[in-house]
């Protein structure tokens, strides 16, 4: 299946995997959503990933992460720019997510980061979702 | 007792009571607190809310809001400016909450309003909260 905006539908495959409660679940694969999934995995918010190579695009397999209880880790996630809306941050405007409580993924020319590591680093950027 | 802050106790109030799926929750009442309800009601994160006279400082009691089988329509309440930091923004930085998922409720020199009547209005103020 031809996916319009692949990582819009890797937040919508974390997020109903969370709801249901499952262990993990499996997106195909591609370099930015890797990228996304290791700052995921960075920021505590899932419990680990591996890639597997099928012979075609490989899948990124995401273990997610729970608190006590089955609590959420992850209460929500937001795709900011979209293929029909792109949506930039120049470096003295990155957003900040809830205060500091959330964090944004910048597609920067040094690569994707988050909203503290592009602040840090002076870049500005694509800003591509909010995770919180 | 004294509350060292008063907004916050009373974001912490709503969580609480939303959590364990309450129907209503009383707050003990001020000027500044019945104007952060008032925008809760008009932008429908909750239900109604009334004022009532105990002949001391007031009590404002809030009728809180579930969607179907019970899911909360306030996902979360931050508070922001606090009495230890003061937060403010300037007019042109009124922050979004969530890509506009969520609001800001702002004090300024016209009342307490939300980020987008402030940004409306070119007003900008203290950072009381977010609501998502």
């Amino acid at each position: 299946m031809v996916v319009s905006d692949p990582i819009a539908d890797l937040l919508t495959r974390i997020r109903n995997a969370t709801t249901a409660n499952h262990d993990r679940v499996e997106v195909p694969g591609s370099k930015m959503k890797k990228a996304i999934v290791q700052i995921l995995k960075d920021e505590g918010f899932i419990r680990d990933f591996e890639w597997i190579d099928n012979g075609h695009q490989g899948v990124i397999r995401i273990y997610l992460k729970y608190g006590p209880n089955k609590t959420k880790v992850i209460s929500g996630l937001r795709r900011i720019s979209r293929p029909g809306l792109r949506v930039y941050a120049k470096r003295d405007q990155i957003p900040r997510v809830l205060g500091g409580l959330g964090i944004a993924i910048l597609s920067t020319s040094k690569g994707v980061m988050t909203d503290k590591k592009a602040r840090q680093e002076g870049l500005g950027g694509e800003v591509l979702c909010y995770i919180w």
